[in-house]
């Protein structure tokens, strides 16, 4: 029962709209004793930050964290930690013809239906500034469990898609371009489409690819606390996601099972990974990897027609500074999410045995 | 922190391995005065169970459930509901070669490593057995949730897909078949389909459809506890699960926010629907859609290569009576867990507005 | 949000009426490995079952529970434990007096006004026969935490109170008296007066206390967590308690801090322990004690006015066999609350620091 | 699991040590549409804050919460409520011969044992100064369940108590002195007392009782989430809380059922009130009032002796600027946890019948 907190043993709870004073968050739960590097999470941030390139929104703010607690003399102490981000750009103005619209598949009108109040600014807290909170918290479990090494990257816009395996890729290279593709001339034709769809004052959807290497075996739990279901929810709560598979996914409910069996070697390790690092809820130390589907942005820059909250049709026509495709901005995230689900799982199997 | 336990106000608590005395659960939450349809549950149960058609394990249990308590004269008190499934057909030693012997693509080896300990016996905790124990509570979640109703039916086994979309289906007919397909053509392409795989010793996966219709607007909470992502995380919970997606899913990765907005109507209505009624993680009144995908059965009647828990090489040939496709039986698994999400969200939005 | 769940890491959710045809329970998250004495689990449930005295309800049931999930050739196997005790006693007609009138403070009145439903057998879910749920998971967590001894008694009855301390008392000699107080004297005494108060018809109230040695450093969080808040939670859970303390309790609030104070050893022990072991909300090593307070039964075998659900006057007599006095029966229960509190703090504690 | 984290449906979330930058919280679950009283909320913040008359600490903080999300145009929005309270006045050196010496009965040797690591500054984590993020919640919640009124008031210090029952007594009366006690001539004994045990260097505990009004049948729920049980959990939260009593408490232990049972009236109030408003856990519509017993403050002027973090011994003597009785600026604070108590279960209750 929790509406605005994710994690059980570690555990993140976040406030915060777009154009409030400030977002934030508390962290809990995090074990006493682990010496933090600031500026990795400030980097974490800057990879997740608006502005940062010709592809994504331009609006422009340092999202900046500040630590308020629960570390003392650079280290952890087993409290609380809590923090916010000050909103520095709140250019209210650029939403105000919105008070009363309903901007199509944004949440403006199900919030409104269902608290008969709605904080039209920039989308409130439907926006999507939220995630720079948990990227913090994903930067400090990052720190945690820092002999995994997680790497997401864009695997198709629209429907330009990467046919190679994650296998094939080398993931130093997800940083040298703006769409955060690792293999460069994929990355290349990316760009140049949403940079073609923002042209057109359009949006465009995508896939983002992620792998987790150096598991511990045993990470997750029979029933309902299955690693990959507490994936899959960390991923489904990101803004514009509308889908997730991982291992074999979608494509392997055409396999048989004679060929989609992954055979085991005499350590332990499989032959093939169609499991995807994973077997019965729980992880087997073979990689985990996952693909997450994002729906095109909803703010186009093209007039729409529209009700506002009396019914009455309308037009309604994006303003503001908003991204053409949200995938490149949504990389650091997917790699926070993952990190704050595996630390978790990490902290609790240490209670799973005498 | 929970790991047999699913849902928030309305919670469902389970145990129980496939070869010990019982399985069941503690239904806690669901509120009093419901009369309750014994049959109707017994019925759901029914279309879980096994040896049930030709295309589904001959295992024969009458998967009867008994009720221990929180049900007085025919209605609910409030207090937790308590029920049992006994298993009647306890054939341990089908399973008796398999006890230091990891099945490929099964959960053997990552329970044996996790806890140092397994059940052997047809897979223990993390037999699928467990769904039973989700179709009774599911039953009951349907009954407090009466006004919505609930269609999944099987979309795809291995490569032949349904191309009709949901709203050309007539759900009365899913149950005319044994695959459970509403579109009688295909279910007969799906029956000889998996009848052929059977054939051949081997297993096949498939996609479900779950389309849920009349939901109030407002069900869902921002940041993270989404609708669908309750959802997601309610599927990914369910054995052989590897994807889920809902609404315009992976396929609206491909598409421009300029088509892939939902125009609203006058009424709120929207003139399409790619959001599968869901808008900022909270229902929009529009149909609820959503598709899984479950990976093919591992457990094959064809020798296998593995190891056991010396990790030393041997071979294993699936005995006992298997699914050759998971699929038919999952269906009302589904509609079950689909039941559980939404009612659990109906009960938290009573408390959202002053 | 759980009504029927305790625990947080090591959790219990029980279910079960007075004269349903069971009751029960899941003990989630037990560590796997634990190799499990049955024999003590049902030595436990014998300490509180009824008829085992002349002091106590002379009703028979025998309170065998079996185990139906969890533990595997005698050990657990880190899923759900779940488990029943059959009702075999269930004079129901003792009750069918009660079916309409409400019971002067018992919770028949708000029960049925909460609900709108009411189980009047024997008290319903409000019955004490509850609590042997928790024993049952009290003796399992007894084994989990074995280095720990905990120690409740009897420690007065109505106004025979016991002056000594508990470390003037030999722990040894609680069984072999029916009242279950160490101090011989005094056990005479007091169960003299429970055998005057039940020849009057009447009930009375008492005070148990409850030692626990040999505990780590450490247990209980800061804030909202703390171990004698979660204690007094577990004892406050219990039925007919109205108060809890611990360490100096009540009389501490006339002490100076001057003498108050526990004034270090050396070796981080303290010269005194007004503190009661928890400094903080945390463990410190020292004996935990603190003491609960039972008011009367509030069954008499006397006439008393009362109204029934329209709110007409009528008389109640006690029928059945009920307890003159709680507080035997309760030591048992009060030492499993205190170890399912311990074991739960316990496992907690394995993920607090790196 | 959640150690910073109180309530079930309506969920305060608190960060902050008495010396870093800032102390505050995330309040979760507070319904929508709710009109904020913010003076309100400051008046409660100002009977907590130190400085307030000469019987308390004289550290002076302006204790201003600022609200950085959650509230728009003056109104609850459903979302999640952020709130800082500054730090403005942290004199760390007043500390810093506290750095490495462990002062009796107080936290600092068992954070430092459990966490490996403590802030020494003020307390740090365990410092009282966290009751001011309670009191900015509780005067929230009360304005959820402004029906209800809640008046505790301070009923000892040391051997000063009370005699009067609550229903004597003008809770009018309470704030016209300052040490909160409603009976004028008992508050000037008090006062002196307390001014002469600060003369002394010296401490003194006390107790607080608190009477809530006007409460709605049925608040409460049925074995682990009884109403008294939670009231109670909240007030063993609170610093140098010793105890709990609720209705007849201890005093009731020495009662005859016949006696002590609450006889009904025929429109379902009852004549005596022994119960304390709750029967079987849940609100019966009486008047709650329950007790709470405060030891003595641990810091004292006055030389102790005490070891450091080695081992080694050495003295301590109070510096900075503390309380003499913690009671009097509690007593807000305990009305504020009350309210957040009650305002839960009052959500809570809204999905329990059908």
């Amino acid at each position: 029962m929790a509406f605005n907190t994710f994690g059980n043993l570690l555990k993140l709870t976040t406030f915060g709209e777009s154009h409030g004073l400030a977002i934030g968050g508390v962290i809990d739960g995090f074990p006493a004793g682990v010496t933090i590097n600031f500026e990795a999470i400030q980097d974490e941030l800057d990879r997740r930050k608006p502005g940062q390139s010709k592809i994504v929104t331009q609006r422009k703010e340092p999202d900046t964290v500040e630590f308020l607690s629960g570390i003392f003399e650079g280290k952890t102490t087993g409290t609380s930690i809590g923090f916010i981000i000050k909103n520095t750009n709140q250019k209210s103005h650029d939403y105000s013809h919105n008070t009363d619209v309903y901007r199509p598949s944004h949440a403006d009108y199900t919030y409104d239906k269902k608290f008969g109040i709605r904080d039209y600014r920039g989308g409130g807290r439907s926006s999507a500034r939220e995630t720079a909170n948990w990227v913090v918290a994903g930067a400090l479990a990052k720190q945690l469990i820092s002999n995994i090494t997680i790497n997401a990257y864009t695997s198709s816009v629209g429907d330009i898609e990467m046919n190679k395996e994650y296998n094939q890729l080398d993931f130093s290279k997800t940083e040298s371009n703006i769409v955060r593709c690792p293999d460069e001339k994929m990355a290349e034709r990316m760009i140049n489409k949403i940079k073609d769809i923002r042209k057109q004052g359009d949006t465009i959807g995508g896939t983002i690819s992620c792998v987790a290497k150096n598991i511990p075996v045993g990470l997750g739990e029979p029933i309902f606390h299955k690693l990959h279901a507490q994936l899959g929810k960390a991923m489904l709560s990101l803004n514009a996601v509308k889908g997730f598979e991982f291992g074999s996914g979608f494509e392997g409910t055409k396999m048989q099972g004679s060929s989609h069996n992954d055979i085991f070697n005499a350590d332990g390790t499989t032959q093939t990974n169609l499991s995807g690092g994973i077997q019965g809820g729980i992880s087997n130390g073979m990689d985990i990897y996952f693909r997450v589907a994002f729906k095109p942005v909803a703010t186009i820059m093209q007039n729409q027609p529209t009700i506002n909250s009396k019914g009455d049709e309308t037009e309604i026509m994006g303003k503001g500074r908003h991204d053409p495709c949200v995938v490149p901005r949504a990389v650091p995230v997917i790699e926070a999410l993952t990190a704050l689900v595996l630390a978790d799982f990490w902290l609790l199997n240490k209670t799973r045995k005498k």
